[in-house]
């Protein structure tokens, strides 16, 4: 199948939607946590979440247009603190269920049931059933001309992962761990034993 | 294992860069192929590209600092179009060997021996050996100012995709397509049998 940019374009929008946001493949899948100015609690599922350094560790996201209130974004910009918990089979049902458009007094954690969890610094509610919990604090955002949407960065303050679950390296084992990956909004996939390769070199090579 | 950002800093830079690029799990793998304003062709795997939205048909993912030459960046300001390729078993050693630091002169494809191919309208090189293969020209950049890093975005202007692989709705079945996700520089996962959940609503709770 070629499809064009007008050819997609022609398209359905739900079906461009399906297309594009499952075309590049499983990515990772993430709760993101926060509370906002009075209080309230949210969760939301991502598939956006990318690595954007180490030294400082840092995290991003994109944020989908204001157009409508986004009470991730909204609490994050009051608080400053928000929470990324990776997604586990045990909770998958309850994890995709935070995606359906609840009330901004709403708590996704009492409608899902799933538990919040503070840590001594966090000031956003982390997932207790989540295995890998990581906490951040706003960087920068960057908003996107073409479309509305934003680039959210976060600085990792804190990280909760199984002492298990990590090698000596500093290598986290997904497989070990039962991380979820995620292709469009919809459509969660479990990863299999991985392959890990050594650090390329230019002379090593012509397989 | 709870870790503050003081202890992420105090550890060695390789486990710290190990540590945070795998921690937030598996995430979507591609090669990118450009082509420089001298015709050199380059191709370099990433593992950061992220959705940014359906309408218009956008991508993006992070380029690492300038602090030297990035073949990748120079040649998608100085051509506009580049190309994303899936990575898939049958190739993974020849694409994780595009990692390796090449001269700018030595083009990837003959170094590791994936196969250039091109589209009537893309200017930048695919690789025929990908099932998925889009075609994008630059639309943004921002400067992340954190840590160097930029965030690029691309516009499709096409795509190629294997007819059986995309359902009626526009999924497309990366079970079938065996594509792979990585986490971290060196690790890549395969997926297995996905989970296709409804579109949540907030009356369908409480599970």
């Amino acid at each position: 199948m070629h499809l064009t940019l007008e050819d997609i374009m022609a398209r359905p929008a739900a079906y461009r939607r399906d297309l594009l946001n499952t075309l590049p493949g499983p990515r990772g899948v993430h709760l993101i946590g926060t509370k906002g100015y009075r209080g309230t609690e949210n969760l939301a599922v991502f598939s956006s979440v990318v690595h954007v350094g180490a030294s400082p560790p840092l995290l991003g996201f994109i944020m989908r247009p204001l157009t409508v209130p986004r009470h991730t974004y909204h609490h994050i910009l009051a608080n400053e603190w928000f929470t990324l918990n990776t997604l586990h089979p045990d909770f998958l049902e309850a994890g995709h269920q935070t995606s359906a458009n609840y009330a901004i007094g709403t708590s996704e954690f009492g409608a899902t049931g799933l538990t919040p969890l503070y840590s001594e610094a966090c000031t956003a509610p982390y997932v207790q059933e989540s295995p890998v919990r990581i906490g951040l604090t706003l960087e920068e955002e960057h908003a996107i001309a073409a479309n509305g949407t934003i680039f959210l960065v976060g600085r990792v303050r804190e990280i909760f992962v199984p002492d298990d679950c990590v090698a000596d390296s500093g290598h986290v084992d997904h497989l070990r761990l039962d991380t979820l990956t995620c292709a469009g909004l919809d459509t969660y996939y479990p990863v299999g034993k991985p392959t890990q390769l050594g650090y390329a070199r230019p002379n090593t090579q012509n397989p």
